[in-house]
């Protein structure tokens, strides 16, 4: 007989969390013999639809796990720091979308299509990667694989999304404004809580979370970081300049590579990704065909397309990644874990 | 007695020719005793106010140019073609804003605060670079010549007035649409008359100018070549990605260089740029302090911050570059080189 789980999603009403609810309801492929909706006090109480059942919210306490299999967590760090662990006490595995436990040598980093491997080793806790790294990752593993990788320079063009609900509110209600010519006073971006708000509206801003002592921004220093304990490989060079612009949903990466092997070319590249798990290859520029943030929102795959060889370094080469990062970059690809934990019979 | 002269605006009515009228009146430091705002047929006939007097517009013509000393030729590259040469050959210098003549070896391509001197072996027309390329080479010429320039890795986030007025409102119309809940169908981007159109708004379009065959946009290609001649240097290695992001004035870019030079630190490179020709630092991460799109919006000067050193390559360091791309990246940095052409006796 097919197992089946019990799943609790931490953080239910937030961005993430809502897609976590849609997946566990339309495209999960374990079977799901209840659910358990947790968040903040605030929310506690309020009603959600699952598979025409009403489902109430509750307040996430240590109690909250008991006889739970599976814990899909996306409330903020310090949540996690809370509550993971009197999950785990509790029987259930964590899957961690929160970047409290994801560079702790005792937790796997895991993005299935890439080191699916890397759950077995799990105690309880599995961290799901930054959703700038999780695109970026899957879309070079298998070029990583067939030709060895040497460096890695991205710059992104993240979306609001992955600063929550607020901050989609926060870019629409700025660009009304200065639709408008009216005044408007930002007061998320670029990080919330930040000692200074500047405008996303029609703007760049090359600050995505706190600055580090040594002038990255955390984002940054996520993707350095990242990159290398999920490719299991700590010799690979990767530097990363993170930039919100005003997109909804959507993260564009910029990608240069360097690859190990000689001789590669192009099309080489091209061919490594064309049937790679997750990832889906829109490179036609004689046709303007490449990838978007606005045909990507919605989606689950990773769309790379602009690859084409560097002019002067004949092992380099350029590309442009997107994905949706509150799917592949977030809630799908911690129910992908899940349905791996299953697969794998690790649950 | 001081030399007065006779400057003609060619593409009186653009983006960019609007900015030259504006800065001629008032920023130029030369004299001028008369001017002559010239356009398609379309717009001839208009009136324009220069210094409290009305200027009709008139058709651009080869006898338009009789007489004038200066023609500030931005009306596209067909417009140059047709009619630089008839006003040389009338006696008047050129300074052209489109890409015609750039890289003709003959025409000097000049950003003042990096190669002046090139102005001196000119044979009537002088090129303006183009945007992205103006404010990365002012930027970065200071650190070549203290610390010599081996590589160059850019990712551009452009403005849409680059492409125009008629850019700026798609932008502006696409943006409101999407608020609304609107369908919208775009028509401009992202190239005028290019086979396919993509929404600007609340998106990120990798496609500046039509691809070339080696699957680089000419944008791409512009940065490329356009560095070493201005820079004067072939074995510069130069490698650009420009994207076109849902913003009304002013490129933003991400910058990765190389140093010939050893043990250079981010400090060294910040001293550089401290007092260089029409650079503003703006490098203050522990205050959140860094260049951006909508404060150099109107803004004379080039602007860069995030200067930080590589992790992994001890000559490598990344910045973020950003200046108005119609006044320092077209119409100021041609006023610029007419105000070189008169301080060096040129003209």
């Amino acid at each position: 007989m097919t197992k089946s789980y019990h799943v609790a999603v931490v953080g239910a009403t937030g961005a993430v969390g809502t897609q976590m609810i849609e997946l566990l309801e339309e495209a999960a492929t374990f079977k799901i013999k209840q659910v358990s909706f947790l968040s903040s006090i605030r929310s506690a109480g309020k009603k959600l639809a699952f598979r025409g059942e009403e489902v109430i919210i509750q307040e996430a306490t240590p109690e909250s796990f008991e006889g739970v299999d599976i814990a899909l967590f996306s409330a903020g760090g310090s949540v996690s720091k809370a509550l993971a662990k009197e999950a785990v006490k509790r029987g259930a595995i964590v899957i961690d979308n929160t970047s409290a436990y994801r560079m702790d040598p005792t937790v796997p980093l895991v993005v299935p299509e890439v080191n699916e491997k890397a759950l077995f080793s799990h105690n309880g806790i599995i961290a799901n990667p930054n959703c700038s790294t999780i695109q970026m990752v899957a879309a070079l593993e298998p070029i990583r694989e067939a030709f060895g990788l040497n460096r890695i320079i991205v710059s992104t063009y993240q979306a609001v999304s992955g600063s929550g609900v607020s901050a989609i509110q926060e870019l629409k209600d700025g660009s009304r404004a200065v639709l408008d010519n009216k005044e408007f006073t930002p007061q998320i971006m670029p990080v919330k809580g930040d000692k200074k708000h500047y405008p996303i509206a029609f703007n760049a801003l090359p600050q995505i979370d706190v600055f580090t002592e040594n002038d990255y921004t955390y984002e940054e220093m996520k993707m350095i970081n990242e990159t290398k304990k999920i490719m299991e490989d700590n010799t690979i060079k990767v530097s990363a300049t993170c930039v919100r612009i005003p997109v909804v949903s959507g993260h564009s990466e910029s990608v240069y590579i360097e690859v190990d092997k000689d001789g590669v070319s192009a099309k080489d590249i091209q061919n490594a990704l064309k049937n790679a798990p997750g990832v889906v290859l829109e490179d036609d520029p004689a046709n303007q065909v490449y990838p978007q943030a606005v045909s990507a929102a919605g989606k689950k795959e990773v769309f790379v397309g602009r690859i084409r060889a560097d002019i002067d370094d004949s092992k380099g080469f350029h590309m442009w990644i997107v994905s949706d990062n509150l799917l592949k970059g977030a809630a799908w690809n911690s129910i992908q874990i899940a349905e791996s934990l299953v697969k794998l019979a690790i649950i």
